[in-house]
């Protein structure tokens, strides 16, 4: 048996760790910061990949890959972006047993290489939009790494696209958040919020940045994925440029958006508890585990695990019949070596969604118990509706996690009206904060300096413009013309 | 228009070059023998990726992610392995602006990295076999690169799996190489001769290494793939150990292989001609192009349009209907600032399977011209017939392309008896070489130095141990207990 989780109420943090570590969906490597994703884990990214890589092709983007090693002089072109991404540079010094005449980065993004690239690619209008995404690794050095939440060496999406016009670039880095927002919600069943970076806590390089902060069960915010809008910086500094309808050579405007084996750590804050996993049923491997019982004799044994076989075969025909459009894994747990109770713990350790038990007096009252993951509860549900009763609740399931985080982001988002108020409730129960802000720097930092939050995002209305407000700042109380944000502690 | 491309028969390698350059799938990039994959490659990458990963899954195997570094300390614990990779190591000295106390290595494999995990999962015999694989880039530094078949940085998949007994890994490493034939053979239509390699080519750190060995056009071979019995030597290095079920703790037996974007290369030099790429049906992103001619006046123009876009989905539902398990991608190319012809030139560079003509005279007669990119044959195909037509030259095209590339082996490949001829014939002719070898490595070097042909593997039976012949060995003309091998040039 595994050993025991601390309870989310005792350590927040503890309990994540347990958790990742416990339900083996990733480990700790010899590599300072580096994780290793072990297969639990990295079945989930796989589910990501998937349903993501849909919805980024729906949008004409396709896929393409560039190098790992960024010369250095290249990551240095454009000046914001050198600032910003040197400190958490790895170098690659030498090679084949050789020192290197120009020293390699290993990328901790793609715009520079990318863009070395996209200049020699397009010459003409006709030759934009050109629209690119990357699966790959980035690398940048960390001194405080957590599993999956911020690692040295991780795992995502980087897509990069070429406009001809600053409101075409514009409006994709918006389309790709709005991508950001519904993958969240339908996939992780993670409601965030979308919203608009400061210009302090911008990605370096960007003319703006967008984002999409999620609200963890600890009620600290998590940055869940970024979409930004580049404008011509890259391109001037790479010469991306092409002849215009007009005659006229011009900068290409450029978005570039991304995100990471982060959100796994996202997903599993969000659902999870102190029995173990909560996983969403689009994100499961197995989706099912039916565990035979008192199969003590062989006779006894022989039936169950026949009606466990023929339930399996049921519940995959069934759910494909009710056109789920995810594959239904089912598992048949025939391990003899394992008592009921110690396989109930390991599959609430590991968030199969739904538990299906199964024994000699059920088969004679033609009945099972099924137990879903997030909820706990024992319904006897006759065999013929079997298979219809669990493919209603996974999707059920998936609705439900989602509704539940939302009710729960409810509840824990307040609204600050004076800076006093807000420091006492930030220390006394945590959440989100609605309040107005001047567009002042430097009372962004005096608020993080003071209370560890920072402002997630500036809120967006339908328009997603900028959502400007009469109230006076929560610090200063300027009145007039002042930023909605959202204030919160974050990871 | 694109450039023209060499002829094969002028220039092969200039010919292949060409080709990946101007079908854009890869470019050369800034950095050193490291190249960029464009997406028209990329989509090929991913159809090997999603093919080939069904097959391994079937294995039992999960996948998984390790860190991209690795200590230089575990590169030194395997001899063998770290006098074979130390060369081509590219080598992390700072990180996050200071420099690191132990160098990292980019990866050029992950044995050590991996088995310094695997020391701390497995404790029992119950923990075995671990079967884990892992899809990612490694880097071995190049001197001389060539798009897709040699460069600095690749995409991969290596797989790695621990056993409890020596005879359980050399099956699994058997397996593994059945995998990869099958799935050269039926997905790449690239046939394959499965054989294991001699001691000087084994992978370092290897007990021994199995390969499947391709013709490419040119008549040299392709090293396709490689599966390794690693025996206990990385465990014990690592101290890989688990408690048998005797009681005893021993060293686990182990197995790696892998494929990689090389794969990419081969199949073009198995397939493609001097007019541009030939993809086999199974990798292809787009099957079907369709063409509208004569549509200079708008009512033509409408009508054909309208015709295309119903042959269109008519495709589509008839490869459904027919139980196609891929995707079959259909376009109708309504550009009409390019000229027929133009396109037809276009689309037999990317390498679409096939092409279909319809215009306003084919209406009339309630028909459409299909051409079939390997062939180049018109045919005339009544519009009811068209979509079971066209899939079932999708079929036959698949099985075609292999059976080609399998009689341009069969013709290539010869039986040499002495050296002497040997020499002549490789001279003359290139091809395959079927011969004695007495076993002595000092004779592999002297053939490669003389003639730089080198063996390419020693042939197996059907319990896949090495063929052994009594004919004389064809340099030393020793006889009796010679291994029967494959002498050929090779990329």
């Amino acid at each position: 048996m595994a050993e025991k989780i601390t309870l989310r109420s005792e350590d927040f943090p503890k309990w994540y760790q347990d958790l990742v570590i416990q339900s083996r969906l990733a480990d700790y490597s010899p590599v300072k910061g580096c994780m290793v994703i072990r297969p639990n884990g990295y079945a989930i990214w796989e589910r990501i990949q998937r349903e993501l890589d849909k919805r980024i092709q729906d949008k004409g983007v396709r896929n393409a890959y560039f190098p790992l090693f960024i010369p250095e002089s290249f990551i240095k072109k454009e000046a914001e972006h050198v600032e910003g991404f040197a400190p958490q540079c790895a170098v690659v010094t030498y090679a084949g047993s050789k020192e290197l005449e120009e020293k390699l980065i290993v990328r901790p993004t793609s715009e520079t290489i990318i863009n070395s690239m996209f200049a020699k690619w397009i010459q003409s209008y006709r030759d934009l939009p050109l629209l690119i995404n990357q699966w790959a690794n980035v690398v940048r050095w960390e001194m405080r790494t957590r599993l999956f939440l911020r690692t040295t060496e991780f795992l995502w999406q980087e897509g990069h696209t070429c406009h001809s016009t600053p409101e075409e670039a514009e409006d994709f880095a918006l389309q790709m958040l709005d991508v950001y927002k519904e993958f969240s919600e339908n996939v992780l069943a993670m409601p965030v919020i979308a919203g608009m970076k400061t210009e302090s806590e911008k990605f370096a390089g960007a003319l703006r940045t967008y984002c999409i902060e999620a609200m963890m069960q600890d009620t600290k915010a998590l940055q869940a994925g970024t979409s930004h809008n580049l404008s011509t910086h890259f391109a001037e500094a790479f010469e991306t440029k092409f002849l215009d309808q007009d005659g006229v050579h011009k900068s290409v405007h450029q978005t570039s958006w991304g995100v990471s084996t982060r959100l796994i750590g996202g997903v599993i804050m969000t659902h999870s508890d102190d029995k173990g996993l909560v996983i969403p049923p689009r994100l499961a491997r197995d989706h099912v585990v039916i565990i035979p019982v008192g199969t003590k004799k062989p006779e006894a044994k022989e039936k169950v695990f026949a009606a466990a076989d023929k339930l399996k075969e049921e519940i995959k025909f069934e759910c494909f019949k009710a056109g789920l459009d995810y594959d239904i894994g089912v598992q048949v747990d025939k391990d003899d070596t394992k008592n009921p109770g110690w396989k109930f713990h390991e599959y609430e350790l590991l968030g199969i969604p739904i538990r299906i038990e199964i024994g000699p007096r059920d088969l004679e009252s033609n009945q099972a118990i099924m137990v879903r993951r997030d909820i706990g509860e024992k319904t006897v549900v006759q065999l013929p509706d079997l298979a219809r009763v669990v493919g209603e609740n996974l999707g059920r399931m998936q609705v439900d996690l989602l509704e539940r985080a939302q009710e729960f982001r409810k509840k824990n988002t307040h609204v600050a009206n004076t800076y006093e108020e807000f420091k006492s409730d930030l220390n006394s129960k945590g959440g989100f904060y609605e309040a107005a802000w001047c567009g002042d720097p430097a009372i962004e930092t005096k608020v993080q300096e003071e209370t560890k939050a920072t402002i997630r995002c500036i809120l967006l209305d339908d328009q997603k413009k900028p959502i400007m407000t009469d109230a006076p700042c929560m610090v200063t109380g300027k009145k007039g013309s002042n930023f909605k944000v959202i204030y919160a502690r974050s990871y």
